[in-house]
C-alpha cells in the first residue's frame, strides 16, 4: 500500500486522482451500446437472441428465456439448508430496515385549499444481476426486497444464461425476495429488452442493479426512457482510523473491498504513520492464501493509498473530498464525528462493524454510490421504487383569494390563457 | 380537437401513439452533445466562450460571465412593485409546501446494533434556466426554493446571455429564491461547465431545470458524472371530465398547456360525447386573440385528442395508460378517485383548480415528469437536493450473534476476506 503524508508533495495529486476515479464511459462505448439498444427496440426477441448468441455463445429460442417454476423449485435442492437459512435471515433483516424507509402519502389544508403528495409504487421493475463466475445472491436480496416493500407488483430479474443453468443461489435468493419473473438474459440486450419490451418480456418502468461498463452505459442512455438507479462502479472503502485502531482489523476490512475487483479501491486515512505502515504489512500477510488473492493483490497494488494526516478533523476532510462508497470510522466515539461527514454511501461506525456485516446481514442496503457519486446519489432504497404525484385542490373561495397575483404572474410570463383559465371560473 | 371514441378503430392507435410521445434523442444528437462536453471538459472557459460566440452570437470574456450584484439590484427597478409582491407571495407558498417534504435523519436500536440513515444536503447545485423570448421566473422559484429548503449552501443559476442583459424578472426571482451565483451562459456548454467546472465556474454536484433537446441530452449523458433531475419534455395536460363539467372551463384549462409549446399535448377523456364536441368548439373560440394564439393553435391541431369512453373507470384507465404530466379531475367528488390513479405528475382536483393556480401559486412544484415518465419519475422536490448515508454500528456482542450466518453468506459468494474481517474481531 502506497503511503503518502501531507508533507509529501504527492499528497495533493493522489487526492486529486482519487476524486477523479470512476469516470463515465466515452463516445466509443456509447456508440456500441446505442447500436444494440436500437436493434432490440426494432427487432425485439429476434435481436435479443442474436446478441445472446454473439456475446454469451448460447443459442436460445424465445420460449427458453424465462426460467420455469420447476427450475426455481429445484434450485433449493442444490443448496444446503444452513445456506438457505442464512439467506432467509438476511432477507428478514433487510426487510425490517427497509420497512422504515416507506414514504407515506400526506395532505394538509391550506385555508380552503388541500395540498399534498400521493406516493404510489412503480408498476414493474427490472433487476440486472451479473453473471460470470462470481455470483452475488446478497445483491439479489438487496435489489428486490426494497421493491417488494414498496409494493411493486411485478419484479423482473435478468441474468446472463449459463451453460449449466442459472446459479441456484441466485434463484433461491430471487424466490425468497419475491421476484415474480426471471429471464436468462444479460448484457445490453437484456437492459434494452426491459426498457422497450419484446414479445416475451413485457417492458418495465425502472431498471436497477450493477453491471459492467456496457450495462451501465445502456442504463445511462436509457435514463428518461425508463427509470434507473445510480450508475455503479468498482467497490471502495475508506477507513478513518485513530492511533488506537487495531492494524489487523483495519487490514482485514480493507481486504474485504479489495477482493471484489481488481479496480476496487481502498483508502486508509490516519493520524498514525505507524498504523499506516503496520496495516500495509498486515495486508501483505493476510493476502496470502485468500481464494481471490490475485484479484485482491492487484487492487491493493494498483489503487490502495494510505494518507497520513495531522488531526482527525483533517482525516474527515480527506474522506469528504473522496466521498467514498463505504466509510469506516475506526474510533471509540464514532457518533461524535457524524455531523462533520458530508459524503459517504454508508458509514460503518466503531471497531466492531466490519464491512461484511453491513454487506450481508445488518439490513441497510449494500447497493451504494461509488466513484465520488455519494456527493449526490443515495443508497438504493424503497424510494427508488415509488413515485410521487402532487395534489392540488382549490375551492372557488380560495381561488378568488389568489386570482390577482396569479394573473400578474401569468402576465409576466406572457401566458394569457393561464390567466384566463383562472378568470373563467368567475365570469 | 380530434375526437375518438372507443367504438372507433382509431382509439387504440391514438392511445398507443400518446404513450409513445416524448422519446429520447437518438445517436446524432448524442454525438454532437458529446463533442461539446469533451471540449469543455478539456478547454474550460475558453471552450465555453467559443461555443457561446458560435451559438448565442455573443462575445464574452471570462470575467463577464458572472452577473454582478449591481445588475441584480438594478433588476428590481425594472419590474413593478405588484409584480415583485406576486413573486414573493409565490415564493412564500412554495417554501411552505416544500418545508413539509424535508426528510429527516433517523436511527434505531436493533438489539445492540444501531442502524439508520443520515440525510445531508448536496454541496452545490446548478439550475438551468432557458433563454429566448419567453421567460419563466416561476420556474426559477420552483427549482431554487427546494434547494434552499434542503439547505444547499451553493445554488448556481445559468441562463443564456441576452443582448439587453438578463431578463430582470429572472434576476429578481433568483434573488428572492436564494440563488447564490448567476452566470450568463446557456446550452450544452453551460451544462458542461456546471458538471466539470472551469476556472470561472466551480463545478456543482447536481444539475436541474428544463432545456431544449441538446440541454436535456447533455444532462442525460452526464448522469452519474453529476446528479440530474428528470429529463423534461413538452407540457401535457389530461382532463378527465364527467357530464357535469363546464365546457368553457375545460377548454380554458386545455389552452393553458397548449400555449406553452407547439409540441405541448392536451387530452380530454370524458364519458360525454357532447362535452367533447362543445370543448372542441370552445377551444377554437377561446384561441382567438390569445397572445400566443399561433403556438396554441398548432399544439391543438397537431396533438389534442378527446377520448370518449363509457364509464369514469374507463376514463381513469386511459389516464393511467397515458401517465400525464398534469391530470385534472373535473368531477364533484375528486378524492374518491385518488386510489385508482396510478401515474400522474400532478393532480388538479375538482372544478376550481385550474392548472394555472398550481403552476404559479399553490405551492407544490411545477417541475413535473412528462412524456409518460410519471410512471417512474416524481415532481422536483427537496429530496432531489439531499442524499442519504446508511449508518451501521455493531458492538462486539452483536457481531458475535450474526457471525456464523455472515460467514456462510460470504462463503457462498467466495469472499473469504469478508468472512475473515468478521472473524478477525474474535481471534
Amino acid at each position: 500500500m502506497k503511503i503518502v503524508t501531507q508533507a509529501d508533495r504527492s499528497f495533493i495529486p493522489s487526492l486529486k486522482k482519487a476524486s477523479l476515479r470512476g469516470r463515465a464511459a466515452g463516445a466509443a462505448v456509447e456508440k456500441t451500446v446505442r447500436t444494440i439498444l436500437q436493434a432490440v427496440e426494432r427487432g425485439g426477441d429476434k435481436a435479443v437472441l442474436r446478441y445472446t448468441k454473439q456475446f454469451d455463445k448460447v443459442s436460445l429460442k424465445p420460449e427458453d428465456l424465462r426460467v420455469t417454476p420447476e427450475e426455481i423449485k429445484n434450485a433449493y435442492f442444490h443448496i444446503r439448508k444452513d445456506e438457505g437459512d442464512a439467506l432467509r435471515l438476511a432477507a428478514q433483516r433487510i426487510t425490517a430496515f427497509h420497512e422504515r424507509q416507506r414514504t407515506k402519502t400526506w395532505m394538509y389544508q391550506d385555508n380552503d385549499a388541500t395540498l399534498g403528495q400521493v406516493v404510489t409504487p412503480v408498476d414493474a421493475v427490472g433487476i440486472y444481476v451479473p453473471g460470470g463466475k462470481a455470483v452475488y445472491p446478497s445483491s439479489v436480496l438487496m435489489c428486490a426486497i426494497p421493491a417488494k416493500v414498496a409494493g411493486v407488483p411485478r419484479i423482473v430479474m435478468v441474468t446472463p444464461p449459463q451453460k449449466g443453468g442459472i446459479n441456484p443461489y441466485l434463484l433461491v435468493a430471487a424466490d425468497i425476495a419475491g421476484v415474480t419473473e426471471i429471464y436468462r438474459l444479460g448484457g445490453v440486450q437484456a437492459v434494452a429488452a426491459l426498457a422497450y419490451g419484446t414479445n416475451t418480456i413485457a417492458k418495465v418502468d425502472k431498471i436497477v442493479g450493477p453491471g459492467n461498463i456496457y450495462v451501465a452505459t445502456a442504463k445511462r442512455l436509457l435514463y428518461g426512457t425508463t427509470g434507473i438507479d445510480m450508475v455503479a462502479g468498482p467497490s471502495e472503502l475508506l477507513v478513518v482510523a485513530d492511533d488506537e485502531a487495531k492494524p489487523a482489523h483495519v487490514a482485514a476490512d480493507l481486504l474485504c473491498e479489495a477482493e471484489h475487483d481488481e479496480d476496487a479501491q481502498v483508502f486508509l486515512v490516519t493520524t498514525s504513520e505507524r498504523l499506516a505502515k503496520d496495516v500495509g504489512k498486515l495486508i501483505e500477510a493476510q493476502l496470502k492464501g485468500l481464494q481471490r488473492e490475485k484479484i485482491a493483490s492487484k487492487s491493493i497494488a494498483r489503487h490502495a493509498v494510505a494518507f497520513v494526516v495531522g488531526t482527525m478533523d483533517e482525516a474527515i476532510e480527506v474522506a469528504n473530498d473522496i466521498a467514498p462508497e463505504h466509510l469506516t470510522l475506526s474510533v471509540d466515539n464514532p457518533f461524535d464525528y457524524l455531523e462533520k461527514i458530508r459524503h459517504a454511501g454508508a458509514l460503518f461506525l466503531g471497531r466492531y462493524t466490519p464491512p461484511s456485516v453491513a454487506d450481508y446481514i445488518a439490513g441497510p442496503n449494500h447497493v451504494l454510490p461509488t466513484g465520488g457519486t455519494a456527493r449526490f446519489f443515495s443508497p438504493l432504497s424503497v424510494n427508488d421504487y415509488v413515485k410521487v404525484s402532487n395534489i392540488v385542490h382549490y375551492t372557488k373561495q380560495e381561488l378568488a383569494k389568489v386570482k390577482d397575483p396569479l394573473v400578474r404572474l401569468a402576465n409576466i410570463e406572457g401566458f394569457d390563457a393561464h390567466a384566463k383559465s383562472a378568470q373563467s371560473r368567475f365570469s
